[in-house]
């Protein structure tokens, strides 16, 4: 890969490779590295202080596969983590929450946006402070939706019983008057179709499709469209969990090694 | 504590405090250290490997403070490393998962008994092969629970959404005719309430207690019941989720240390 070096996506599981294969479907050009840190999920429910550590982590590995860019596609690393990484390393850094927000304040008429996260990230109040970085009159409600991913890992995508902690979760948002509701969270876009059953008519925005904008920009359009490059997906802790889902958000199926972390 | 070496006590998060409760119980002269792997939790949905390998981490750490003996109150660390412990440590090394067993063989008269917990504790069979090594005429019926934990560490105990998941769940054992179940993870018997009501007159084994007087026999009957011992709970990521759940495990507050484990 030494000619063509590789864009590095890191995420704490499974879930970033909704961002991947964004990256994918725009440029299938470019050879990827992702690494899920699979051994260490979830993020969500830790402190800042672990998530930032995991992140360097994380990202020093990327480092030694010579990535010219690191993508973090966890919106709780994004959240916490992105400033130190962007000091940190050489390379660029960019993380999904400013995508996030960008699109959200674009889609916005009402001017009342929702944000639905991990716990971290709705406590580290990222999202927020993006958003009214580009609108100071926007008005943001915010949710942590903590059920979610373990729902969505044990599959229940299409389900009653998600439906049912989704109408609990949503219920604050329901009387917000929102017309834009962001995915702070990449698994959450599996469940899109019944978040949106319970907030009908709200747009939802999903940030994996504006990261890879935002990155093709920080590259100054320096991105392959064409060709096909390789992909090699790395994790932390090998296990049958994390390839069904892979292959359910991929469409395909790709070789998943192991690699040692700490 | 060098006078009175105290007992040491692991687990993946916060569950593993219902042993400790039950432990200072019945002999509130002894000194504990408890160790809660908050920064890895799960263990539940990790591969064996990674667990065998935390589980090792874990205890080195305990073996700092001179404990006397390590008591694994994890089910998936008992479930896959209590053999690889007992061969590399000096001390003795008690799991729950025995006890566990042990209990449920007494308890049953219809000698057919199920089994909850995570999926690496299901899918390692070890309860499976504790009973049968006591009694091979009982039928043996496994259930995963993948979302407990995460409905629990939620707060969402007395709750009809974790009603319905305990209904889909334990579906499957209704008309197995068990008798007896037992709670193969430390975080159920918080629910323990709502799975009697779907398993009416089933007779719910808890390995807490069980455990505290295996571990007692192992000691030849020297431990404490006088006194007062000291506790000591550290933690690899220290969050208030942690502290808020182990009050209402414990009844009481203690103080919470961070201590690194990598």
């Amino acid at each position: 890969m030494s000619k063509n070096r590789p864009i590095g996506i890191f995420d704490s599981g499974v879930g970033g490779l909704t961002v991947l294969k964004a990256f994918r479907d725009m440029y299938p050009g470019e050879n990827y590295i992702y690494f899920g840190d699979t051994a260490r999920v979830p993020y969500g429910t830790k402190s800042e202080r672990t998530v930032i550590r995991y992140s360097i982590e994380n990202s020093r590995l990327l480092e030694r596969f010579n990535v010219k860019l690191i993508v973090v596609a966890c919106n709780t690393s994004s959240s916490v983590a992105l400033d130190i990484l962007n000091r940190e390393f050489d390379v660029p850094v960019v993380g999904v929450v400013k995508p996030g927000a960008v699109a959200a304040v674009k889609a916005t008429r009402s001017k009342n946006i929702g944000i639905i996260g991990t716990e971290a990230t709705i406590n580290s109040g990222s999202y927020r402070r993006e958003i009214l970085s580009i609108d100071p009159f926007v008005n943001v409600f915010e949710k942590s939706c903590p059920l979610f991913v373990p729902l969505i890992e044990e599959g229940w995508i299409d389900d009653s019983i998600t439906f049912e902690v989704a109408k609990r979760y949503l219920s604050y948002l329901k009387d917000k008057n929102i017309d834009t509701l962001v995915l702070g969270c990449t698994h959450y876009p599996l469940i899109k179709d019944l978040i949106q059953k319970v907030l009908e008519g709200v747009s939802l925005v999903d940030s994996a499709e504006e990261t890879v904008k935002m990155t093709a920009k920080v590259m100054n359009g320096n991105l392959k469209k064409d060709g096909e490059g390789k992909v090699k997906i790395l994790v932390s802790d090998l296990n049958s969990r994390f390839e069904k889902i892979a292959e359910m958000i991929m469409g395909d199926t790709f070789q998943i090694e192991e690699i040692s972390i700490e």
